[in-house]
């Protein structure tokens, strides 16, 4: 097979993310899938770019953003708030990297090294692309009245513990509206306190 | 309102587009909506971006792919062999990026900008996205053996005008792929002559 042909495998491999549903709901109903939510932060951080660290990359915050969910189209989604299946999470996702990643030769081993960047949340891109990831669902859970908080029977203080190290070291527009949201959504009863 | 409430409210309203669902077949059977349409255009174009001409710039052609479709959250998707409905597909396009665009003042201006750029298809960036554009729901059809090419009566002819001035002018290797993929569904029964 030319190189060619496994980059279009690799992409017709990829349509199964569509297919990989996540827990956050969209405000017409239905729950989004990974792509839709990748899309979504791939637009958030093009919106909110000017609020990212100074001198972060953004072209690579998009394309860690576009294949950061990869890894479920064989590990699937696990819940955030889902203790017990959080626990061979890394294991799993490690797994699909290399079985996602590795038919694409160099170029699959520098996207596994962006997904990996993505997962240690260390550097200036992968602080701001995880900043994303943990900012956007809350926005879903607020636009659609906390309907996943509540199946799921969260409450305010995991949100917050789980936007720590994340959500909570971005710019400060970012988090003063992070807060304002959670907290409206405590006060109208959309989130146990 | 300040500036990031309005960014907020842009990406809230973003939300919308993963309502609107487009004519490509996904593979496990549901049409695929403008936001997955609107990923795979981004990853399409991170992973073949060595065919791209020289000196693209990858970033402005991901900013573009992300947003190329936003305008149908209110002008509705207009499929491409639907001649009726492409009558007045401008100026309903139009009138949708000047709603959805202005609210975000400088910034909606410059994705206004990447937007129109991307429909007259002469920058190099605009070249590339709309390669993409025009060979990706091939790749979808051919994958769902030609269900929405034979549900709207799509020959090969048509399907080949469409491709002329997009990915028929890009690299040999999209060419190529593309003719072989279309000659393979035309032998197959999938697409009529």
């Amino acid at each position: 097979m030319d190189k060619f042909e496994k980059q279009m495998n690799f992409l017709t491999e990829a349509e199964k993310l569509k297919n990989i549903v996540r827990q956050s709901p969209l405000p017409f109903g239905r729950k989004e899938n990974d792509v839709e939510h990748s899309w979504s932060l791939c637009l958030y951080a093009v919106v909110l770019s000017e609020y990212a660290e100074e001198g972060t990359d953004i072209l690579k915050c998009l394309k860690m953003l576009l294949i950061h969910d990869m890894v479920e189209i064989y590990a699937g989604d696990t819940y955030l708030y889902d203790t017990e299946a959080n626990k061979d999470r890394e294991e799993r996702e490690l797994a699909a990297a290399e079985r996602i990643f590795s038919p694409l030769g160099e170029q699959g081993a520098k996207l596994k090294g962006l997904w990996l960047e993505f997962e240690e949340n260390k550097s200036r891109e992968s602080r701001f692309a995880n900043i994303m990831d943990r900012f956007q669902p809350v926005i879903l859970n607020y636009l659609s009245e906390g309907s996943a908080w509540q199946e799921h029977g969260v409450n305010c203080r995991q949100v917050l513990e789980k936007g720590k190290e994340k959500v909570m070291k971005g710019h400060k527009n970012i988090v003063n509206y992070y807060l304002k949201i959670i907290n409206e959504a405590v006060e109208k009863g959309w989130l146990e306190k």
